[in-house]
């Protein structure tokens, strides 16, 4: 009886070994892609930041308007370094895990293929004893009932050493796979964070040279171009009108003004051409 | 009148700087405010993996569980410095972008004060216009008007450069702003990947001098220590029972495997006080 004990005892630790990775790596994969799809998100927030930034940019002063545009293609570039985060975080990391189910589908199947195997030994070692108590002058049945318990206890002993290595190699693969699909995790982020500290080194720079004062002699020149069409700061008494002037004549005189900045804008506007298509096209290279 | 025209078009640019910038501001404001949130639910996630890491390490033998301890150390300490980045992000990011509203709000009060002045200016001038063309020999009711128009274009000119010290200074401190807010966001982002790369390196040491072959020892030593009680590997005809051995004797030594391997469980678990607690103690000290 010692043999089917500690073969039972065999089996829980197998079971529990089984049952257990189940459990973690389910729970292990769902947490996994959870994360990978908050990075998606958070990758997803930054773009929108990123067509933001150039939509503002459009809006600026040339130096401004520079300093946020290459801002805003070094923080495209991080969300595409991102991308390629998410996508080798599903591949290396989540489907591993997901494939994972098959291999305890497999080991589970061995185990209860063992128990049948070791259930039957024991039916025929209840039949033996039964048999040794009501009739033990019964020389001739009692050991044909001790052939069967001998046959099933080989079956047993064999199925037992079957999924001992069973067992074994799913331990053995389990180990290997934790230890492979975290360092995978691992260094997947290592090179996503690597690459952004580099990039944002880039942005930072890019922040640091923006001259300001470049900036605002444009602003201060846009304002007062207003003016320096008739008098750059007119005297304070200059403010009698000639009637001569028609009232249809001043608002000419604003339209056409205002048509000026309206090219002075769209010229502007046109030195890059469409930036969010270029960063998509970047985006895409990098993404293949 | 081109004084008054000039006007209109100064007071349009300085309006649409500031609606501009309100609008851009506001939206940068709520898309930094979505970044952070969405970087606050991405440690949220790792932190979950950290705590499943640490009970799927309490039952593995003691390789597996040095390593995955080690291991969600590292990444708990990646998920404090996240949730330094987080707040960082809100001090020096979203927090003077949503202040930003305030000095808005005082610029269009000085724009809407200008308005009101040059106005003025606009309704004596009309009067004026309209006496000199109903009674141009009344020279008192003239004179007086232009007195008027006088007064009201001293003070339209007056607040006018108000308005243009005030527009100017709004424009420096918001491309100022801009500058700060970006290049503290940029220094908050590669503070945190740098540090995510020094952590992650050590994790990356961590898992690759794992140890399977003196885990799997382990195993087997666990698996075969059931056996191992009564005797190795028994030859494949020592099936036969002894009819003297009795079940109530079987069913104890089955339950003294059990509790012996309780204890040798119980004990490996003690071998570390609640990691979890640790690591909480440890996040509290990053944090402070």
């Amino acid at each position: 009886m010692n043999i089917i004990l500690s073969r039972d005892s065999q089996v829980r630790v197998m079971e529990d070994t089984v049952t257990n990775a189940e459990k973690s790596f389910g729970q292990f994969c769902s947490l996994l892609a959870a994360y990978t799809r908050k990075t998606a998100r958070l990758r997803d927030k930054a773009d929108q930041l990123v067509k933001q930034l150039i939509d503002f940019a459009n809006t600026e002063n040339p130096e401004m308007r520079a300093t946020l545009r290459n801002f805003a293609e070094d923080l495209a570039k991080v969300q595409d370094y991102r991308q390629a985060e998410v996508e080798r975080l599903e591949t290396k990391v989540v489907n591993p895990l997901k494939l994972y189910g098959v291999q305890i589908k497999q080991t589970r199947a061995e185990i209860k293929k063992f128990k049948s195997v070791r259930n039957n030994e024991i039916k025929q070692l209840e039949k033996l004893e039964k048999l040794r108590q009501k009739s033990p002058s019964d020389r001739q049945t009692i050991s044909q009932a001790e052939t069967s318990v001998q046959r099933a206890s080989v079956d047993a002993s064999r199925t037992s050493h079957q999924l001992e290595e069973t067992v074994d190699t799913f331990q053995k693969q389990k180990l290997k796979d934790i230890q492979k699909i975290f360092s995978d995790f691992v260094t997947i982020e290592m090179v996503f964070h690597a690459k952004a500290v580099e990039v944002y080194s880039s942005a930072f720079q890019t922040l640091e040279s923006y001259d300001l004062e470049k900036d605002l002699e444009d602003f201060r020149a846009k304002m007062h171009g207003v003016y320096g069409r008739y008098d750059a700061r007119p005297p304070l008494m200059d403010t009698t009108l000639s009637p001569a002037l028609p009232w249809s004549l001043a608002q000419n005189a604003q339209s056409t003004i205002r048509s000026q900045r309206k090219e002075a804008m769209s010229e502007d506007d046109s030195a890059e051409e469409d930036p969010v298509e270029d960063l998509r096209g970047q985006a895409q290279r990098l993404h293949q």
